[in-house]
């Protein structure tokens, strides 16, 4: 995937690094006047500080600036504002859009956002902090405030008008919403059928009543459900009188799927909600430091674990060879049953009331393969060493590893959502460590009996 | 994310489920007949192959019959299909969006789908046809051939009227594509724009002229990358001679960024592409076998690379009992390093062009963090046995694993981009043996060196 769609990035990268490596200024206007903003967001990634604040003053259009802020990504955003005049930001953000303009000020230090508020124009201001009262990861924190919402005797004529006068400045203008006297979402018809249908009905006549509504509180994850379930455009969201109070549209809801399944990879190797690649070494060595520990822990637990049989059993040297197969294989096997448990869950192909269903399957798959990697390891072993009470201790450690990894590789995940806690977020550690100490447990527990001490 | 998400299927399904032991059949078909297609097709991933035939039996809207068939994984799909007589199929069939049909034709055996085919009203059939002669997971194959395109000096007022005429099964009109003489495509025109605009006006003379489209062989996941970096509900797929064929909607495009992380994670576990949760026990062990075998080469390797040192270093019984630690700091950091680079070059976050700046910095954070975790780990050697050649042998051992495993776990990747192989097919198990291997050499070599053969 990744090569293929970087192409025509690449050719933009290069071209514009070998323009400002010679200097020519002229041309680069050009391109970047021509470049869709989110292109040029991935430049911003290639190149130096200094030729991101170059690049980002030739740009002509006040609102291309505003739509290069929003697809920065957090370090270079923070970066490139640093250079930029206050007045200048204020202007900026005048021309983008209310939700925009929350995300960017979230982002921003606190004086600094304050200072930017206070002087933008008032209504822009006033609408910016309605939405930076509710939560980040919410309907209310991702909803735009703009949409149309007509009344319900409006007719179809009116509806065109009001469209035609008003409504500028609203992003996806697809559905109208219908409300009732006191605001309160009643139906919803689309542009499509407004422009079908003849000029004297009145909107309450034809409206669909079966409306998709969230609330301003609902989880961000939980609407961008709805609208890919639903194949809706956008999504009414309404405060807690059932008020309409804006609308999310399907472009944020991709950029959601998009992140939350990058989160949910990165979460499983420790690396956690909110992890950008720019981050420099050190804070990205900071946040990646408490994962390892959990590995580090299990591994102790394990040295303890074999110096104990080290010291007691005598053909130690002959077994001590294979821990890392016995482990690796437990450990892999486990990586595959949390990963299709923890996305299953996400979803929604697996359900957490099916829980022993799966559980039993994956117990099931990880005795078939340890079986199979069981005689193989073995039977490599007694080549090895032509030791057939090695062989088969090391085969049944291995069968031992992967079955308890099966079942704890998908018990786990499944056991931390019926808990309402985040299956990809402690996972892989916390399986991991445990199987690498069971295997190694079970390994030589076997090679005691088998072996003797 | 889950578990909150599942919820309100999971009242769905524990209800589904009860009134299903009861017998209720009134209330089922009432309760059945009443939900969305999509939430019916997860209950139907918790309920027994009967019972989903009776709950599909209960659905007495065709099209909803066809909706549900469509949301189906493909096991559930074919279970299903089986109890079905052909003509009711070709029913259904004949009611679904031409993509939808194209979809479900693709997964049924051969012959079965030709009799659907041959059974089907001739145009159905023959734009079905068309679209499978496309590949799978191309433009061409995922696109609906229905579509708005109007000649350009079309009126705005004769436009609307097209629209009130035909174009009743275009799934989701929102852009009028507009087309010179011979169809290819030269503008678009978003329907609020038709809406506010006089009705003598010519579409020539207003419409956008800076179309994003694709080609019908253009990669499914480049046209998604497109559709979401631009912010636009459908983009328009065109032939080789830039005529109009058909358009990818928003809907599937987010089907797609689901569906891709997805695989992305079970690839990187060797579960790769197309795997479903519900295939039989033998089938899923047999997908997951190849993926595993990696690891056992590895962990084999690592046993004639211990063996080696166990014949030959005499302290090596003190030493093995930290291989698991060694390796496993390894292996964890290695993960860490290839799922940032493989996300990030899947999410465009970071860039091919920018190979060596990313591997150095991984292999920097691998040293940072082998230097903590390497003192760590020694220093509870040094304490378990008050050796101190031992204790900066694992500590070293630590430090060198880390580094290396951060350096290859990012290099893998970024060169498999390079080479245009999926950097998420073979990071895992290719890194993880390759990890475990050096790990284990340097660690013993530095033991050798410092505490004597």
């Amino acid at each position: 995937m990744a090569a293929m769609q970087n192409d025509p990035n690449k050719i933009l990268i290069e071209t514009i690094k070998r323009l400002l490596r010679r200097g020519a200024t002229p041309n680069l206007r050009k391109i970047v006047n021509r470049s869709h903003a989110a292109d040029l967001s991935i430049v911003f990634l290639s190149v130096s500080r200094p030729n991101q604040q170059n690049l980002f003053e030739m740009i002509a259009d006040i609102e291309q600036k505003g739509a290069l802020l929003s697809e920065l990504d957090e370090s270079t955003f923070l970066g490139l504002v640093d250079g930029i005049p206050v007045d200048e930001l204020v202007k900026i953000f005048e021309h983008m859009p209310t939700d925009d303009i929350a995300d960017l000020l979230g982002r921003l230090p606190d004086e600094m956002s304050r200072s930017i508020l206070s002087k933008m124009e008032k209504e822009d201001s006033e609408e910016v902090e309605d939405l930076l009262s509710y939560g980040d990861q919410t309907a209310g924190g991702i909803m735009v405030p703009e949409f149309i919402a007509l009344k319900d005797d409006t007719t179809v004529k009116e509806a065109i008008e009001s469209l035609q006068k008003e409504h500028q400045d609203v992003e996806m203008p697809f559905y109208l919403y219908v409300v009732d006297e006191y605001g309160k979402l009643v139906g919803v018809i689309s542009l499509r059928q407004l422009v079908v249908t003849p000029p004297s009905s009145r909107l309450k006549d034809f409206m669909s009543t079966d409306v998709f509504s969230v609330q301003t509180h609902t989880d961000q994850e939980e609407v961008a459900e709805i609208v890919a379930r639903y194949d809706i455009l956008a999504v009414p969201v309404v405060d807690d009188s059932n008020t309409l109070v804006g609308i999310v549209t399907v472009d944020d809801v991709i950029d959601i799927f998009k992140k939350e399944a990058t989160e949910d990879m990165l979460k499983m190797v420790g690396v956690g909600e909110g992890f950008i690649e720019t981050q420099s070494v050190l804070r990205s060595s900071k946040r990646r430091l408490p994962w390892l520990l959990a590995g580090c822990l299990g591994g102790i637990a394990s040295s303890y674990v074999l110096n104990f049989f080290g010291a007691s059993l005598a053909s130690f040297t002959l077994l001590a060879p294979f821990i890392p197969v016995v482990m690796g294989m437990g450990g892999n096997i486990g990586a595959q049953s949390s990963t299709i448990v923890v996305r299953g869950l996400a979803t929604g192909s697996l359900n957490i009331v099916d829980i022993w269903s799966v559980i039993f399957k994956e117990l099931f798959i990880g005795l078939i393969l340890g079986v199979v990697y069981g005689l193989v390891i073995g039977i490599v072993a007694q080549f090895q060493y032509s030791a057939i009470s090695l062989a088969i201790s090391v085969g049944l450690g291995v069968l031992a590893s992967m079955s308890i990894a099966g079942f704890i590789g998908s018990l786990v995940p499944m056991v931390f959502a019926r808990l309402n806690i985040d299956p990809a977020v402690a996972t892989s550690p916390f399986m991991s460590t445990t199987v690498d100490v069971i295997s190694v447990f079970f390994y030589f527990t076997i090679a005691t009996k088998l072996m003797g001490m």
